[in-house]
């Protein structure tokens, strides 16, 4: 009775939000519920809330524009106030007018898939991927991701000559790929990709004629020392002979950078005329609430508040990185070294009878119904190799704490003498 | 450089967003911008800021689950307060659990299209009909819209035979044909569906084995001596042998009934087991704000302030109604009696010279482009019959009253002596 589209979204439901509501229907309290679920699964920064209680509770500048029909690709004042605050990250003169601001980063993501892609035509994206890229660019797209494996030898890091190769094989076996795809600072494993990197990637997506979609989403959430790098910095873009910026489409919200995750407010960058177009046509069916775009504008207009918030969620995101791996070496968890997001991706290979994904399913559920940690296995990030896990490190630390102790002692790691 | 279903939507933007911009950019104000233009094409309630400003510039309950994901067919709170309200317009019992809330109601006309249809499969919709079916319903699902003519005889309302006779039309011609959609109220005529007619609807939708979206958008816009019947009333659902109610999808949201247009809030009514997790799946790409649903939720419980407000703008909507059609009778423009909503469907036939939607067009682009007056020709709402037009009235009387003056004049209408 329902179409095929409905069908096939309906039965393929994104891993993280099924986990993550199961966690948060029956969450770990120490002394109300000590067998509740401790949620590590779920990328949210959950530290700042004493910062964003004055802002969110105070009452609301709100006249009746704010209330009647806005732009349905976001508000003026709002996108020449994300515009500014790009403009300094990105190094680069941002114009208001290339945005189209929508309800959240997936809507974004998915219109920057619709506009590039018709049914069946292929974005390439570097393994392991942020999880839910194959619901936000592929189901309503109808686009196919190809996921390229990474190397594991540094952490699977960005290495832009296997998506060469990648996409010579595509093209040679007939696939019409219209996008590279990358999440930036890199989702699941935290890694900041140098300006170098980012040069060779859009040389070749250049070379093969393919646009780069860039989420950059977690661009203010760099904790460690390297400096954040826009696929439009001058470094990358300036950098490449013919490269063409009207084919790089950026994508950003407020959801981890400010901790907003409910608010659903995402924004893609795109400068060409006809993806431009496309995104704003395609943006009517995602808008934006005016009323939250409203309290948005005006939190981005103190400036001064901004630029002390994003200090200091980055001092606080050191903190709770820190804590966590500390935990995780203290009971022998290897990990990959982050320098930015909310997660560590951690190495659980030696917990796996066999090197299979079965195995890592199996461990999976193991955690989550015996340990009752959510986190998430590799496989949903396409990993390219089983037993990594994604673990969340923004929040309560006693509860991270907590999670590492039980995830240890259920997968037999001994806690170590100091 | 786009795909093919971005092509096709830049191409076509929804005729009503475009002249609502360019009436908007250009404002006619009494003083400062006598020459500007008058907004009389966009459906909004523009009367009730008075009652809505405490509630919209009040310091706002926000809790840190209120900036936090939610579930992405909207909060338990909020839906618990939709069906509330839902429950006593429709005197019916409504689960929350049936309510996918996403960003607008377009956004949920979308996700009932793309839940029912295949690229291809037929909904039918009753002429005239609200413009934006044209993409809400088709945009993104691939589904094909098919008018139906009303005969003009009473207004153009609502005929289940002539839908019945279309429906085997159809079939014949071997389209399948997944829905009826109607809006209840109509729009742009703003009549209200008396039971029996809903009945026979269903009746029909039920032997041709296709479901019904319902568009209740207005259902609390109600000012004339009718009561507004929902498709899921009793009278019309408890009436039809052999209906099933999980083939009927209702739509409804705060833009008109709350003249909250830029909240972006809407909410689709299904029960199927099917229908509701494509619905939920499909939310996932249209989420609404946590925080404008938490203003939302916090004004529903209010049942008092809800109770009054609706009241009160019913009497208001009653008396921009009367004083437009005052307006319209004293130069002697003809109209269809309206119940409902905030249009009225008038008619200037005598003054096309020919009886042909070019020139139609014509008279519309002169209305526009020189009287300067934005109301929306029939054309775009598919109207059986050229020389129709909508007008919207819920807003300032004096722009209302001079909008139609400037109209008269440029139609050659001369006011008639009292």
């Amino acid at each position: 009775m329902v179409s095929r589209t409905a069908t096939r979204l309906a039965a393929d439901p994104p891993a993280i939000a099924t986990a993550h509501f199961l966690a948060e229907a029956d969450p770990y309290h120490p002394s109300a519920n000590p067998d509740g679920y401790i949620n590590l699964g779920t990328a949210e920064n959950k530290l700042m809330w004493d910062l964003l209680e004055p802002v969110m509770t105070a009452p609301q500048s709100i006249h009746p524009s704010d209330i009647h029909y806005g732009q349905l690709y976001g508000t003026e004042p709002l996108r020449a106030g994300i515009a500014a605050l790009l403009g300094r990250t990105w190094r680069a003169r941002v114009d208001p007018t290339n945005l189209v601001v929508v309800s959240g980063a997936t809507a974004a993501l998915d219109i920057a898939a619709t506009a590039l892609c018709d049914p069946g035509e292929v974005i390439v994206v570097p393994a392991p991927y942020y999880a839910a890229l194959n619901v936000d660019l592929v189901g309503r797209s109808g686009a196919r991701l190809v996921p390229v494996s990474m190397a594991d030898a540094d952490g699977f890091a960005l290495d832009p000559v296997a998506l060469d190769r990648a996409l010579h094989r595509l093209r040679h076996d007939g696939a019409v790929v219209r996008a590279l795809a990358v999440t930036s600072p890199s989702n699941p494993q935290g890694q900041v990709h140098p300006a170098a990197t980012l040069r060779e990637l859009l040389r070749v997506a250049t070379a093969h004629h393919v646009d780069v979609i860039a989420d950059e989403i977690y661009a203010h959430c760099v904790f460690g020392s390297d400096r954040f790098v826009s696929m439009l910095d001058p470094d990358v873009v300036g950098g490449v002979l013919k490269a063409d910026p009207n084919r790089i489409h950026v994508v950003w919200g407020f959801a981890k950078d400010f901790g907003l995750s409910g608010l659903k407010v995402g924004v893609l960058h795109t400068t060409g005329t006809a993806t431009r177009a496309a995104s704003r046509a395609l943006a009517y069916f995602a808008p934006a609430s005016t009323h939250t775009q409203a309290l948005l504008r005006d939190l981005l207009a103190d400036t001064v508040w901004v630029r002390r918030f994003l200090a200091e969620s980055r001092q606080r995101l050191a903190t709770s990185y820190r804590g966590a791996v500390a935990d995780l070496t203290r009971f022998g968890i290897g990990y990959v070294p982050a320098q930015a997001g909310f997660t560590v991706w951690i190495d659980l290979r030696t917990c796996l009878p066999q090197p299979t994904y079965a195995a890592e399913h199996a461990l999976w559920e193991r955690i989550v119904g015996i340990a009752k940690v959510n986190i998430l296995p590799g496989a949903v990030f396409g990993s390219p190799e089983p037993g990594w896990f994604r673990l969340c490190h923004a929040l309560d630390p006693t509860l991270v704490h907590h999670g590492v102790a039980r995830l240890a002692a259920m997968t037999g790691h001994a806690r170590r003498s100091a």
